[in-house]
């Protein structure tokens, strides 16, 4: 990547923060300033190293920023938007970290930045856990990250983006902002709804929560995401409302299916299905392990 | 546990080799046997040091066993059982690891076996992976292994099953067979139905697959129960029928509910239930991870 002289990061969470880490340890970045609302929480960012500089106005740090990354989120990304739009000059490329793409388009354009300043971008990393406390540099090391270009998007703000997640050590790919969605929907959002239901489900069915002392690894590790913050996953599942519905809809047309076989007692076909996501799944799994 | 001179294993699995391993590590116990169909299999087992010995049938076995364990998968324990009946000595006795209770207890009842010497039992341990190549000696270690005995089941019986699970290191707790077929099909078997579900629906939509490409640790930790054995499964899916519908249809009520908060946008429910579900894993999360 190119030298930026300062990159502002608006949202050091667990995606701004092992952002700037891993900016910080690649030596591409001269200075890193973290925008937010909460002072303490800022300062103890700087304190804990991962952000240079705090800041909880625009007008300070973004009219001198090479590249402004939007971290927060999904709901609050329109009002960050539009906070930093008067005090953007023309250079400065934008990019987000949103883990759904048509919503941030759509807030994008509902400001005054010119989209050929913006680079849609979602780092596929992250764990159950939140918060900068939680960030670490190698996040994103072997990870993919999608970049959804506008049509307005410039080829060179589209290379800084590039060179941004390449430097922390990303696998960079580009598509659709609709084709985006759909894929992350069905391997992230569905699976994060039905894990938190899942567990919300067992909770309120028994309420001395005895049921969950006979939980086993595989329960553990099936409701790990469950645990995610509530927040930023109620923002997803409205803010990919679509995609997610069709995605929830096969599914539950599915279960439905696997429901009756076990009712009608059909161990061959219940086999034949269980078999066949065993293939699938071993299959992948040199690809989910990597 | 009281020293024994010969146990049988008839399967030897991953729990079934697993216990082989972990019982001949406690130093009480003389000769371990593997019982099975597959003479090559069980020698593999042997050379491999799992089992002392091998044998494909009852006879030469059976008669002189101090503790029979049914280890197959719950479709194939009435078989077994019916083949060891003519073959076991008043003082023998005999348990099993099935993943639900009630179905092992209604084959049992259907042999000629005498229950006071019967203990059903279920460890709760267990990996995506299956086989003796996969077993190990730790298994059960710091894990819950629950007893469900009979109503005629003698209380020496219990005491010997008891200090065999204690001997692997698992920390044995005794239920109905009811209860536990309602906790296990809550957190375990559900689980696994909606996991292999999900790998299957996703692998049906995108027959390229190219969806599996872009999925995270989110997806990985939710999905690699769908490795398991679909055998396996299958015959738990069936033997526990009537707990596993109710905890099934309790969630697909709750999953219908889910699925109108996100078509009607609904951000503050869809909070609640997250928030509520995140307050209760978090609050596991010490069982889970121990």
């Amino acid at each position: 990547m190119e030298y930026l002289d300062r990159v502002v990061i608006a949202g050091v969470g667990l995606i701004g923060g092992s952002l700037a880490l891993a900016l910080k340890a690649s030596g591409s970045v001269e200075e890193i300033v973290g925008l937010g609302r909460d002072p303490d929480r800022l300062r103890s960012a700087v304190s804990a190293g991962v952000i240079d500089r705090a800041e909880t106005g625009p007008a300070a740090v973004v009219p001198g920023a090479d590249l402004l990354v939007v971290g927060v989120p999904l709901g609050a990304v329109r009002a960050v938007l539009e906070s930093i739009a008067p005090h953007l000059r023309a250079g400065t490329v934008v990019t987000d970290v949103g883990s759904a793409k048509g919503s941030v388009v759509d807030d994008l354009r509902a400001t005054s930045i010119d989209p050929a300043g913006f680079v849609p971008a979602h780092p596929i990393a992250g764990t159950e856990k939140s918060g900068f406390e939680a960030a670490f540099p190698e996040l994103f090391r072997g990870r993919r990250t999608i970049l959804t270009p506008m049509p307005e998007s410039r080829p060179e703000a589209v290379d800084v983006v590039r060179g941004v997640w390449e430097a922390c050590g990303a696998q960079v790919i580009e598509m659709s902002v609709t084709h985006h969605d759909r894929m992350l929907a069905a391997t992230s959002h569905l699976p994060h709804l039905l894990a938190y239901g899942l567990v919300d489900t067992l909770g309120r069915w028994d309420p001395t929560e005895e049921v969950f002392q006979y939980a086993a690894g595989g329960f553990r590790d099936f409701t790990r995401i469950a645990s995610s913050d509530p927040v930023m996953w109620r923002d997803i599942c409205l803010a990919n409302r679509t995609a997610l519905l069709e995605t929830l809809e096969r599914y539950r047309e599915d279960l439905a299916d696997l429901t009756a076989l076990v009712r009608d007692g059909d161990g061959r076909s219940l086999e034949t299905v269980f078999r066949r996501a065993k293939t699938t799944r071993d299959q992948y799994r040199p690809v989910f392990e990597k």
